[in-house]
């Protein structure tokens, strides 16, 4: 009969990934604050080579921190990233919002001439200005969200920006690096990236410390 | 002012996507079926390099199919996997099922001395048998379902065995393979998995072709 030898205290296995994250981890560059986020990150992809496409704008982690402390909403791009969110750790009971569902955001996507992913955003409205947003699907919404603040939206406390795949992807974080319009940022270049690395961000950015 | 340049259209954008990663991809070792779910598994990660830690039992992807097919439910061990199913995509309204926040799992959790990703799959019950059951997040979870499966738990039609991590996740992984107690099985070997992946061959496997 089989006998099966893990590990199974879910705060022993945090434990022992984060420590196995520092000792593989090329983390020297960011500071000790985005180091937390990174590692976070890294824990949520598996691979501790990821973390040489991680950059963050100076300010972000100390505005993304301060917003939520703040109660600021946080907005997704998709429901997994919403459902990635573990609530217990939000610092104020922070809403979190998806509006990807909404029955509004098809005819919008129409109207735009978009995906309805970027369509969604549509909906966000003047709740945008001091939230948290975050991008961890779709291209095309990262670069809706900056046409938006080109044309003058309501500016966010901080933006996530770490779509995932080979169409849009590399270059629309690119793009939020050159120009966030002062929105500070975090993003995973190139191809990388994906709901669960950006909930992790957020899991992170959550709470001060690991 | 700055002009986006990318693409709108949501199909349009799929289709680039996936001839990218035909074209990138190694994929030649895998059957056709198996090729159409591991396209989407690398469009759901973003790196084609990921291609070469995935593996299937020779009955998977016909196993899953059938059992979607005929309305079997999903359970996951993941809210993230949960969501990242498409539900218009699944052929008979199949439910998709996620019992980590029953407020059983916490109790059940000490009760066996181990983690609440775990315990979750002991609400499972009888209603496993023929199911698929989609592993994305927790390695423990693996585990104890291998340890159910040994000690005589109703069997699934198929298991998706791709936790994510540092602790556990490429031994599970291993131990599905090596003895999946007769129930087909996919895996990404290592540390590489996640609810993305997971979600995207659950939506593969939904419906024939990409």
């Amino acid at each position: 009969m089989t006998a099966y030898d893990y590990i199974r205290d879910g705060n022993a296995i945090y434990e022992r990934s984060f420590a196995i994250i520092r000792a593989e981890a090329d983390i020297a560059r960011f500071s000790e604050t985005e180091a937390d986020v990174a590692i976070r990150m890294i824990h949520a992809c598996g691979q501790v080579e990821a973390a040489k496409n991680f950059a963050f704008s100076p300010d972000f982690v100390v505005a993304a921190r301060a917003a939520l402390a703040a109660g600021a909403p946080i907005f997704c791009d998709a429901e997994m990233v919403a459902h990635g969110v573990t609530r217990a750790r939000l610092p104020a009971g922070n809403e979190v919002i998806c509006t990807l569902r909404d029955p509004r955001t098809a005819e919008i996507a129409k109207a735009i001439g978009n995906t309805r992913s970027a369509a969604a955003i549509d909906l966000w409205g003047e709740r945008m200005k001091g939230a948290v947003v975050a991008i961890g699907n779709a291209p095309t919404a990262l670069f809706y969200l900056l046409e938006k603040l080109r044309d003058g939206a309501p500016k966010p406390a901080a933006i996530i920006g770490m779509p995932v795949g080979f169409v849009g992807a590399a270059e629309s974080k690119d793009a939020l690096a050159e120009n966030s319009y002062g929105v500070p940022w975090a993003i995973v270049r190139g191809r990388l990236g994906g709901s669960a690395m950006t909930a992790a961000a957020l899991n992170s950015l959550a709470r001060p410390g690991l």
